[in-house]
C-alpha cells in the first residue's frame, strides 16, 4: 500500500481527519498530534541538527496551529545511529529554541539507538473552539499565510553550497500567533505540510467542495521565483513540494475585513461546489491542479 | 554517549525525571509520556504484528499508570519498510485492543516509510495528584505489581517456538487500575520498564534513598521457574532483563493495609537511608545487586 491508502485504512478505523486529534477535557478541548521526521525524507545531507531539532519541533506546533491551538507542551523521541554529544546538544538547542518562540516546554521524550536518524514529535495544545478541515462552504475565500516554496528553496540552496541562507529558511516559524487569532473567523484551516496543491485536495475532500484558485495570486517566496529555472520548476517547488507549514484557510467573505485586521494572508481563489479536480487559472487558461504532493 | 549519558544530558536541559511529564492545565494535570520501539529491540523475530501494536500502546498506558494517572488518549507514528494490509491491520487491531481495554482511545498518528520497523506511541493522561519518583523515605516499604520476567519467558518461548504462550505474555496489562488505586497511598511510584534492578536504582537516585531487597519475597513468574535453567538465569530474567511493565512503588508502614484493600501486590524490601549500593538478602547473604537493566 501507498502511504495515503495506509491513512485511508487508518481513517476508517481512527477518528482522524484533521492537523490534531481533538480530545475534550473538562469543557476545553486539549489536542494532541504526532509527526515522524526521518534522515532520508525529512533531513537532507548537510542540514544542520539544530534545523533538524527545530523542523521536528516546529512541525507539530504547525499542527497546533492549523487547529488554532496554544501550545501546551512538546515531547521527543529520537532515535540516532550514535549519540555523538555535540549532536544532540545541537539538536536539542534547536528544539529549544522553537519551543521558546512559541512559548512552550520541551517536556521531554525518549532515546532509541537507531540505523536511521527518526525523530518523533508529539505536541499537546489546546483550543476553545478547534478548528478543523471540514467547514468549508462556497464562496468562502481560500486563503493563505506566508509564501510558498521556501523549503524546496532552501533544499536547492543546500545543494549549491548556500548553506547559511539555507538554514535560516529550513528553521521555519510556525504559525501559531495568526492561527489562534483567525479561529474566530476561518470556517476550515489546515497547514500546508504536504504542498498547496495535496493540501487543498485534502481540504476539498475533507469539506466536500472545490476550489478554484488563481496561480498568479499565489504567494510564491522570492527564493524561488530566483532559483527556478522556469515556470515549470517554480510551480513544482511552490505548489507540490511541501514541508511549507503556512497556514491555508477557508474565509467566508463578511470576515474579511476583521481576519486582515489580526494577520497577513493572501487571498488566492475560492471555494465551489465539489468538482471532480480543483482548477488553477493560469495565463488566462483554467488548469486542473495535480493531487500530487509530499509522501512522506 | 551511551543512552544512559544522553538521558542524563536531556535531564540536564529538560524537566525530565519521572513516567510522565507534567503539564498544569486549569488546575488539573495533564500527564504527557512518548515511547519508541522498534525492530531489533523490541519486537523479536516471531512476534505477531498484534502484540507490536498492544505493547508500543501499553508501554505508553503503563508510563500513565506509574504517575497514577488516567488515559485520556493515545497517538502512534508507525514506520515501515512497507506497508502492507494484513500487517496494518493486525498492528492496529492490537493496539486498538488494549485501548478498549484500558477504557481509553487510539486517535491518529503519522505514518512513514523506514527501513526499520519503528513504532512511536504518545499517551496523553490526567491525574489529580501525579506520583513522582521523589517521595521515597527511609521506613517506607517497597513493593511491586503482578510478577517479573514474563518478557523475558515470552522471549525464550518464541525461541523454543512456542509462539501462542509467548503471544499471551507479551499482550501484558498496564496496571493503570492499580497505579490510580494506590496513588493515594504511595510516596515515589515507577513502571519496571527497564527491569527491576535498573528501576531500583532510579528511584534511589530520585529519592536520595537506598534500599534492602529480599530476593526471597521478590514474586518472580511462574514461567521464568520452569525456564530459567539456574538461579543465575531466573535472577537474570526477573532482575535485569525488564519490559515487565510492573509498577515498582514505596508506601509508607501505614498505608499497608488500607493500600491491600485496594489492589494485590508484593512488598519485597525496605527503604533505608542512601548507601553506595542496593543490597539484596539472597540465600541468607547480602549482596549487591547490580546496576544493570535493559537499554532499549
Amino acid at each position: 500500500m501507498r502511504e495515503r491508502d495506509v491513512l485511508k485504512l487508518l481513517s476508517e478505523r481512527l477518528p482522524i481527519g484533521d492537523d490534531c486529534a481533538v480530545i475534550p477535557f473538562h469543557k476545553r478541548n486539549l489536542l494532541l498530534t504526532t509527526d515522524m521526521l526521518h534522515r532520508r525524507t525529512d533531513f537532507p545531507e548537510g542540514m544542520k541538527p539544530y534545523a533538524m531539532g527545530w523542523r521536528a519541533v516546529a512541525a507539530s506546533l504547525s499542527d497546533i496551529a492549523a487547529m488554532g491551538g496554544e501550545p501546551l507542551g512538546v515531547v521527543m523521541a529520537l532515535g540516532a545511529p550514535e549519540f555523538e554529544k555535540s549532536f544532540i546538544e545541537e539538536l536539542l538547542a534547536g528544539a529549544l529554541a522553537v519551543c521558546n518562540l512559541c512559548k512552550t516546554q520541551l517536556l521531554g521524550g525518549d532515546t532509541d539507538r537507531h540505523d536511521e536518524l527518526t525523530i518523533v514529535t508529539t505536541a499537546l495544545g489546546w483550543a476553545e473552539r478547534p478548528v478543523g478541515r471540514r467547514g468549508a462552504q462556497p464562496n468562502d475565500l481560500v486563503c493563505v499565510t506566508g509564501d510558498l516554496g521556501r523549503s524546496a528553496a532552501a533544499l536547492k540552496l543546500l545543494a549549491e553550497g548556500e548553506s547559511e541562507q539555507a538554514h535560516e529558511l529550513f528553521c521555519f516559524v510556525p504559525r501559531l500567533a495568526e492561527g489562534q487569532a483567525l479561529s474566530a473567523f476561518v470556517s476550515s484551516m489546515m497547514d500546508i505540510s504536504d504542498g498547496l496543491a495535496r493540501s487543498l485536495y485534502q481540504l476539498g475532500e475533507a469539506s466536500d467542495v472545490g476550489f478554484r484558485i488563481d496561480a498568479t495570486a499565489i504567494p510564491f517566496a522570492l527564493e524561488i521565483e530566483e532559483l527556478a529555472r522556469d515556470q515549470d520548476e517554480l510551480l513544482e517547488m511552490g505548489l507540490h513540494f511541501g514541508e511549507d507549514f503556512e497556514l491555508l484557510f477557508t474565509l467566508p467573505q463578511k470576515h474579511l475585513v476583521e481576519a486582515r485586521r489580526c494577520c497577513e494572508f493572501t487571498v488566492i481563489g475560492q471555494v465551489v461546489p465539489k468538482e471532480k479536480e480543483i482548477t488553477m487559472q493560469l495565463g488566462g487558461e483554467w488548469i486542473a491542479l495535480e493531487d500530487r504532493g509530499y509522501e512522506h
